[in-house]
């Protein structure tokens, strides 16, 4: 097993399968895109192990609290990594975290996104470490989300060479 | 006539001008931004041919239903296509569409912002085929949009080396 | 001292210390992450010269007015300075600004983002010049931002190789 693969293990952290989408959606994009060592990394939502959109869906601040939200943000950086480790096959091939985009779906007044997005800045220095997966990072409210997601991160990384 | 270029001919699609902004309205950066082969695209909006900003103005949920923010999100791609041809000179030189970040004017409780934000992507996977048009994709709602514009997308993409 | 130093100095600008943080807000992320010749530039505020949020707080179109919310967007470019500076040594190791996202805590039916962030591209391109200033960029209304600051920053730059 890869390095990053055991590290996951050893948390007790399982990745989710292929985005389950409702019926008669489409999605005509990459949720990885790799150009050369760069990967940019498609907005991702919080999935069940099956792929489905996980719940619980709505608003922080609103249908979550911002504990609940954080909760979120943690499956959502393991939606990004099942993304990463079928478009890359091997998650040890990831040189580096450059740049992490946090939406928080956020009901009127609620201004603590950074709270919420922790979650996955923290999975993922978990699981890389202090230097991988060091990144620069905007967490932010969003009016709405796609299918009343709590959730969304978009994010770029490095290859190794 | 490029490949492109004839590709959009085909297609009965026409490039607007570059944008003509209501009066006293300053934008002091650059709609495409070339450094060496990386090109950022500024967030653009929907544009008459004459280059004035195309109604149907408003929120997607609320002025605007999905099926009429598909298309203005179509109109968006045209938007991108006619600033990339004059930074460019060349639609051919574009060798790779890496990134599109699809922001959508969303009303309360509309988030089918996907459905809205796919009148772009396809309209790019149709003129640039599925290999360079192949994207990561961000496509989220926003509180406003400048001018009440009901769609606005920001992109990367990479020039032949 | 450096050329932008200079700059900054005969603008009258100084730049603030290291953001200080409400008590009990973990930030687990870079504000510069550097990758080669790559700068990421996490979302900044407007802080005082100490490091503090600077107030005023709020929306724009309803706590602040247009004209005051340029002026945060100028402070957010002094924020992001002080990050580099920190991060660079030396600001003249900026080779060139790639990417401005500029988000504006936008109150119901404000949508003059573009003249709000015209505060922070105006100060880049005093401060860098027309050529190493010019930059790509969207302007967008935000439904809420991190502990209610009306305008924040996000950027990507190059290094002098």
């Amino acid at each position: 097993m890869s390095t990053i693969e055991s590290r996951l293990a050893a948390l007790g952290l399982a990745l989710p399968g292929p985005l389950l989408m409702p019926a008669g959606v489409k999605l005509p994009f990459q949720f990885v895109h790799v150009r050369g060592t760069r990967v940019f990394v498609s907005g991702h939502g919080p999935q069940n192990l099956d792929g489905s959109l996980a719940a619980p869906l709505g608003k922080v601040g609103r249908e979550l609290t911002p504990e609940q939200g954080y909760q979120v943000a943690r499956v959502v950086a393991l939606s990004v990594l099942g993304s990463l480790k079928r478009a890359l096959g091997e998650l040890d091939r990831v040189a580096q975290w450059n740049r992490v985009f946090g939406m928080v779906n956020s009901a009127p007044g609620f201004n603590r996104q950074p709270a919420v997005i922790n979650g996955f800045s923290d999975l993922i220095l978990e699981v890389f470490g202090a230097q991988v997966g060091a990144h620069a990072r905007s967490a932010v409210g969003m009016a709405e989300l796609p299918f009343d997601i709590p959730v969304e991160v978009e994010a770029e990384l490095d290859l190794v060479g």
